[in-house]
């Protein structure tokens, strides 16, 4: 039975330091959830829904989830959702195992300084998904990849990228054998990416751009052109730009 | 002096209702507020601000404002602040009359089809004016160019796009002759827009695309290449390696 103590658990998860105490992440709406789900790469260990919800994925929870389930009604979802509007279901899962990329020779990889907002790191790793890019590098200064407003920008992203946490410097270096690009604006027009197949591409704070020990270890400055006056561009917008430009 | 009633009229220009009666919308923090000052676009009716940070801007504010100036308290501000924490200055400025778009030949022009969130809005608004764009035409159920988190999200590009709300259906047959661009799944290659110096482009709600009615107005169909797996783009990544690919 659904009661407050789980009310307060799922309150508890909207801050990092109780999801790393407890090692699980949630996700909410059918969207998220259905493709986290499908996709096998967490383990879910609860779902709140509602009953129509449950119903309707009867198929897909029985193929997929050895969750505990709980059936809720619509005020109840209310209590537990960050959403404005809950929406049919809210999922407990459990975080993975960080794992460094290896083999990111002949590859594209994204590296991350320092992206704070959760939106806009959900949204990079939803577009880093369609375009294929395998393996995304943050600073530990970047959000928290399991903060509910990441996962839920991601779309379901989160399951098909791998995201790992490093001191970059460090990251850097033991992959000095890859070239390495920043996003900056000023540099070489972003057009002259085209033929690339293998890089290391970084992306700076939304506000101070990429800090300057890191711009140490970069090979070449990249920028994309401007035509009209805004002082910057969005991070997720300039990196699905960057992006397009490589593929 | 700052009292409860500015407080009360600020918080109910968080509602569209009240920026619509009194023909207003707020701003906030340093970036925006002097942006927004500097284009003077906008008139400036009142400025709520810490000390420090009037005394910093003295000279900004001599030269172009005719605003009630309001000495706040920290703990005033983040009263009538939306940010999480507030920022050094809130202002109010006059909407400006909305304004046709006239003459858009030889432009790119984008239009907006059901963008509901306000922090989409904003942040195709500042894409636009990196690259140049000058007009943008929404429809009436995309988010109020006023929402706060609009206004926020734009980082000031909204004193330098011209932003029109119009029917779409009707808008389009007016503007017959330029031919007119959809963003979808399925579709041409971005990179055919290469060498397109006139065109309107049209971006879809963030679910659901472009709505049939305005499909049916439109000559090509283009697409932004998937190497990956995500099942769409955000939709201000999208607009932006749309304008990206058409630059």
């Amino acid at each position: 039975m659904f009661n407050k103590t789980h009310t307060k658990y799922i309150q508890s998860l909207h801050h990092k330091k109780f999801r790393d105490e407890n090692g699980v992440f949630i996700a909410e709406g059918p969207k998220v959830v259905l493709e986290l789900l499908e996709t096998r790469e967490f383990v879910c260990q609860q779902l709140f829904a509602v009953n129509e919800w449950l119903v309707e994925n009867d198929k897909t929870l029985k193929k997929y989830s050895g969750a505990e389930i709980f059936v809720l009604k619509d005020f109840e979802l209310e209590k537990i959702s960050l959403l404005t509007t809950a929406n049919h279901v809210l999922a407990v899962f459990k975080k993975k195992t960080p794992a460094e990329p290896v083999n990111i020779k002949g590859k594209i990889t994204l590296v991350l300084d320092t992206i704070q907002d959760p939106g806009n790191l959900g949204t990079i790793i939803r577009t880093a998904d369609w375009f294929g890019i395998e393996n995304i590098v943050c600073s530990p200064a970047c959000a928290d990849m399991y903060n509910p407003k990441v996962v839920q920008s991601t779309m379901g992203s989160l399951a098909r990228v791998n995201i790992f946490y490093a001191d970059l410097n460090v990251w850097l270096k033991k992959n000095g054998s890859i070239k390495k690009y920043a996003a900056a604006l000023h540099g070489k027009n972003i057009s002259s990416l085209k033929a690339v197949k293998e890089a290391i591409i970084i992306i700076g704070n939304e506000g101070k751009g990429i800090s300057d020990t890191i711009m140490n270890a970069v090979d070449e400055k990249i920028t994309i052109p401007k035509i009209g006056e805004a002082e910057s561009l969005n991070a997720a917008v300039a990196t699905g730009i960057i992006l397009a430009a490589v593929r």
